[in-house]
Order: C-alpha cells, then structure tokens, then sequence
C-alpha cells in the first residue's frame, strides 16, 4: 500500500465529481483506519459522497476496503449451508427473532450478528437482553459450535470485521451523513460479506419509519446491495418492504420479545407471520432448499424447540417471565370510523422517549418499555376505544411520547389504500 | 445565545439546501469556536457550504458571527483617515510593500495586518523577515503610534480578530474547502471589518497562480466580498487584477524584497509599478484623497522615506544587505522567438519547493530562496538565453523546482493576445 496519496486530493476529487480510483480509496480507508486521516477529512469526504454520489465500481472498492480493515469470518468448517438476513431497520421490526429459528429447522445454518438500536429503531440484541439470564456476546469457537449444533445464532458482531466501518459509522451519526446510498451500502455489506455467510436476503424498508423514504430510494439502496453481494460471491436478494406503519403490534424490547414467541406459537400479527414467513422462504432458496413450506414449522411447533434451544445455549431462560414495565397509559380513540393510517416514525419516536430506545450509545434501554398498538390501518374504531399503551418505567416520559404521537394517525370514513407489505423483490 | 440548536440538523440543513437562519448561523459559529461543534462537524458543513453555496443574507449573518467571535479594533482615535488593502493572494505579489509607504506619503494611515505564507503564494510577512532585525509582532498601542506617527504599518494580526476564522481556515486547508467564494469572502472580510478600516480595497486575482482561475469566479467573490464591506459601513472596492503570470521579476523572499525597494526608488517592473499606483489611487479615493497623483511619491523618494521609517520603527535596518542564496542555476531557453506566456502556478511551485514557502505552517521558510525571472510574455527571446535563475540554499531541491517548470512557458513565433494588468473595477 503506497503513501503516495493525500487525503486532501481525494476529497478534492469526490467534491469535484472526478471518480475514486481504487488505489485512493484502499488508501484513504486504511490510512483512516490507522488515524493518519482525521476524522474531520473523513466527514469532509463522506459529505462530498453525499451530495455527489458513487458509482457502482467506487462502491465496490470503498466496500472491499473496508472489509479488508479488519478480519473476516468464515463457516467453511459447518456441515450446513449458512444464510443471513439483514433489515435496514424499521419500527416493531422483530422478525429476526421467529426467522433465525424458524429457519434453522430446515438445516440451514442462520449467524445473526446483530447490533443494539441508536434513535427510533431498536435494536435487536437490545430486544433478546430483556430475556433474564440471556447473553449477547459469544467466542468465535461458542458461535461456530452453537450454529453447528442448533443451526440458528443471534449475537453481537465481534470488534474485528469492518473495523472501517465501525469508526465510520460513528463518525456519519454526528455529520449528517447517515443517509447516503453508497455510504449505507457499503457499510451493511462490509459487514455481511466479511461475516463470511454463503447467501443473504435483505429486507429494505420504505416509508416514514424507515431511511429510504420512498419506493425509488429503497430500490436503488437494493440494487446497490445486491449488486455488491453478487459481485462478492454471496448469492443475495432483496425484499422492498412497507414500514409506514409499524410492523406488528408492539414496539419495544420485551414487548417485542413477547409477539415473537407468540408468532413461534403459530399465533402473532398476521404481518409479522407474513413477512417471516417470505424472508424464510428466500432464505431457504438462496440456500438450495426450495422445496419446503416454512409456515409448517410456526404450525408445528418446531420453530419454536430450536428457539428455546437457542436462547438457553446462550444463557437465557426461554421460560422465564418477561420484564413488565411499572407504568401504562392508554391513549383512545378521539372519534369514529376507520383507522387510515398510524405512522411508524411517530410510534418509533414514542417508544424511544419512553425508554426502549437510546440517543447515545453508551445510554441504558428499558426492558418494559414501549408502545402496544390496539389497532391498525384498515380497522375499524369507536371513539373513546383504546388505540395505543404506552408504556414506561419512568411515567415523567409520558408527555413526551404523546407530543410524539400528536397527528401520528387519522381516523376516517373508510379505508384508504394501502401499501401492500412487500413491495417489490430484487435479486 | 440560544442552546435550542444541534449541529446535526444545521449540517442537514445546508446539505438539503435549506436556507441557515441567523440564529443557527450564530449558534454554530459560537458553538464551534467553543468547542461544543467539533472539527468533523465543522467540516462537513464546509463541505456542505463548498456544494451548496450560501445566499447573501447567509454569508452577510455568517461573517458577522465570525467577527463577532473576538475582538473589534479601533482606529478612531487616530487623526487620518485609515485605508487597507487585501490581495487575495498570487506568485511575485509583493505590491503591499511599496504600496503601503507610498499610500501614508498622502496622510492615509495603512494598517496592514498580514499573514504568513502558505502553499505557492508567499506571505508579506515571510517577505519583512528578510530584513535584518525586522520584528512582525507589535503590540496593539505601538501599532496605533506608528500608523500615527509614520502613517504605515506592516505587521502579525492578533490572535484576538475573529479567532473563528482562524480555527476554520486551519480546518478547511486540511478539508478540501479553501476554495468556496463564500467561505473566502467570509474569512477575508471578517478581519477587514474586525480590524476597523475605514475603507478597504481589494485585489481580487485571477489567473493560474490565484485561487480563482476564471474572471466569472473573482468578479463573484470580488461582488460578494464588495457586498459584505459596503453592508458593514466600510467603503469597499475591488480590482480583478491578472495572475497567470508571475507579477514583477522575482518570486521569494528577500528577493521580492529587493525589487520592492528598486519600485520605492523609482524604478522596477512596470506591471509591479502600475499596480501599485493604481492601488494606491484607489486607497486615497476611497479615504477622500482623490486629487493627489501617487506616480509622484515614487519618483521622488518621498515612499521611500516613508518604507525607511516603517522598517526602522519594527527594528529593521533599510540598509542592510538582504540575504542571498547559496546556490543558483539558471533556466535557459530552449528555442528562440517571443515567449508567449509563463505560468505563475508553476514559478510559484517552483519558489515553495526552492525553500520560499511552506509545506505546513510550522515549517521555516528560506529567505534568499525563489525564482528570478528574465523574460516575460511578449518579450523575445534567444536559444540559450537565461529565462529563469532559480536561488536556494539546498541545492537538492533544483531537480524538483525544474519539474514544477516543465510546460510552464512557450516560445512561438509572434506574440499571443495576452491579458491586460488591470481587467476590472468592481465597486
């Protein structure tokens, strides 16, 4: 790697819309990697990406630098074909939770890195920590054994792969760089391919609770991962998928917990079922079994052993009673008819207020807290009939919440068209 | 002072070319010079203003926020008009030094707060130092005796005018964001108006060895920088002067010096002569001096008393012999006809690498180094005549300096249409 570069050519060239050569981004990568490129020529850069963009080769190399700033993993040694999923987060977005077990059952090996929720989406292992006794940190050997055994592993990403993005991400949080394509791009599939996982399906979110608030948006955000995982050798394929009202009927950690088990029972929100049940069957094919029916194993119960498996190997107790929070408050209905919408980033916002969530990284979350939503899009509602429960440990959050929720949904005459739960597929 | 901002939401702001309010341009500069806004915020809204450009309300309320970080002087308690000028920097510039002196013949007290050199453009007070004992650093009341007494002074500005500035202009040399006209005309209008002057003229260059290369670009900053002077109570003119070749016939230190000294006798280059005139007649205009013509206070040494005084009261003595390199080596030209251009980027290259400028801005600067010139466009030449002399002390450095010369002249058979001194008045 030559030193050859200055970073202060390389941002010149980006804010001048010349193309990245390779040589300057595996450079200007590591260099920042090692600290020989500040964060402030980092920031200065990733705004020049923002508002000019990438192109697809650019991409390509920015994603493989940041791989190579650390290690990579690799599930050669498992007897079971590997599968990941990734969501680009949503609000109420639990389906990792039925779908690692659910697929797993069918011999297909799920390793669920995962990370804890920053601002109004919450994080998964946040979610499975509300469980008493339930450990998200595992050894490398501990992971490898566990998706050997049980073929399903939710944990947290270890220190070591994409170290690139790790310091990048952190950097674009306080930058408002965050919601650039190429940039989110890169940083989900760094993370996916240095994981080493044999196929991945993607599950990119459109609408208010999501980044990508538009269909076109989340499309090209799709395209670009897909494109990056093919060109890598990861058989990849994308779900475009509604978040404009919240997935299910909870949102936050143990709630969240609850409505998945309730989902592995054979019960739970017909969404949830519906968009665990299609991420299994993609995950599946991309992993050479075509031929089976997920929903089966919600039905039968076998989902449900391997996530009970699942969760005792990592030290929790799959039969112990969930965290409740110490204080409610019920929110009604102001009129009559049909509900037309509820929108995610308004119910987001609320659980986060209430304790679910964190502003900074180093903040505790509630295990209780959240919002329970009694009624969704296309139901019918009475005036004073319950609409959501907010609920939190700490009851001084509550007017905070509410002033969240102020227009968050519209209560009409009939119902209005809505979005279909998956849009569109990309592969 | 509100704290009812975050620098996430002004970066969005300009990233999504949102007009800034005043309040949040208050808060952020404020913020930032604290340290509550941090170096990559900070540059990514550089970044941000850099692509997005800034109205003239913004830039009006952002140099205003930036003065308003320090200190204001004061120049009314002296008993002449005061009058400065600002070149926004090209390669054999050393016009401040006769113009300085000749402008306080007339009674016009110039306080020329200066600065170092940075990159290809030399600074005026890198130049000073060359003179033996020759003190930059003077303190606020002996600044005022001298303007008062002499009528001249050439010297360190304070840390106190807007230290805002200062922390920002660091930033964005390391950033990629130097060249963006509201920036620049922020930072050089901030200390103009910080420091007191009672009009001010500027020299806005444009050509290969200036910041701006094309005439559109420096009548837009000349404008904007016009603009910001007039709105704050300072009388204001430009002059879009031309850069694509050297000024005069020396690029360096002491050897600027030198021909400074050869134009307050009387003699010199007649493109350094004519701008030096014509800058001084606008300064005296502009301080209510019109009926005066400078031409005369050269011919007749009255300047020249006037620069002896100025060096002698910062400790320099006039008469000293300046410092002269240790090793030369002449450039000589390769064919004959009339030299048809010579490109100011390339001699000012050519004099940083020699050892007249600097790399970073704690690097030392040589004071016999640059580059003498013995030909300029329109003048004809012979194979094997001297064209260029380079001088420095560490002769290892010539290979490079000849490499920043290749193409930087062309020899043909007529002369080319070349660029008048002077291409426009903007006031």
């Amino acid at each position: 790697m030559s030193e050859n570069f200055d970073a202060v050519d390389v941002i010149a060239a980006k804010r001048d819309k010349l193309p990245l050569r390779k040589e300057q981004i595996d450079w200007v990568i590591d260099a920042y990697t090692r600290g020989v490129v500040a964060d402030e020529q980092m920031s200065a850069l990733a705004m020049a990406i923002f508002l000019n963009g990438m192109s697809r080769e650019e991409i390509k190399h920015w994603t493989a630098a940041m791989i190579a700033s650390g290690k990579r993993m690799d599930f050669g040694s498992l007897s079971r074909p590997t599968s990941d999923k990734h969501s680009t987060g949503g609000v109420g977005d639990k389906i990792t939770l039925p779908l690692a077990p659910l697929v797993a059952v069918y011999g297909v090996a799920v390793p669920q890195l995962s990370g804890r929720g920053l601002g109004h989406t919450g994080g998964t292992l946040d979610k499975l920590e509300s469980i008493p006794g339930w450990q998200a940190s595992l050894s490398n050997d501990a992971m490898l054994r566990q998706l050997d055994e049980i073929g399903a592993v939710i944990c947290a990403a270890g220190a070591g792969l994409a170290p690139a993005d790790k310091k990048l991400y952190a950097l674009r949080d306080v930058t408002s760089t965050v919601e650039a394509i190429p940039l989110i791009a890169s940083s989900i599939m760094s993370k996916k391919i240095a994981e080493g996982t044999g196929s991945l399906v993607l599950d990119v979110k459109v609408g208010s609770g999501a980044f990508m608030k538009t269909v076109e948006q989340a499309r090209e955000l799709a395209r670009t991962m897909v494109d990056l995982g093919t060109d890598a050798g990861v058989k990849t394929v994308a779900l475009l998928t509604d978040m404009s009202t919240p997935l299910g009927l909870t949102a936050g950690n143990a709630l969240e917990v609850q409505e998945s088990v309730d989902v592995l029972a054979g019960g739970g929100p017909a969404d949830v079922v519906e968009l665990t049940v299609a991420l299994a069957r993609e995950m599946l094919t991309a992993a050479g079994k075509s031929d089976v029916d997920p929903a089966e194993a919600l039905r039968n119960g076998r989902a449900m052993d391997v996530w009970r498996k699942m969760i005792s190997a990592q030290g929790g107790d799959p039969s112990a009673t969930l965290p409740v929070a110490t204080d409610t408050e019920v929110i009604t209905a102001d009129n009559s008819g049909v509900l037309q919408r509820l929108d995610a980033l308004a119910v987001g916002v609320a659980a986060w207020r209430l304790g679910a969530g964190r502003a900074r990284k180093e903040d505790p979350v509630q295990a209780g807290a959240g919002v329970v939503i009694h009624a969704k899009p296309g139901d019918r509602v009475t005036a004073g009939q319950p609409l959501l429960t907010l609920h939190t440990d700490t009851p001084d959050r509550f007017a905070r919440a509410a002033e969240a929720l102020q227009g968050a949904w519209s209560i009409g005459e009939s119902a209005q068209d809505t979005t279909p739960l998956i849009i569109d597929r990309i592969a």
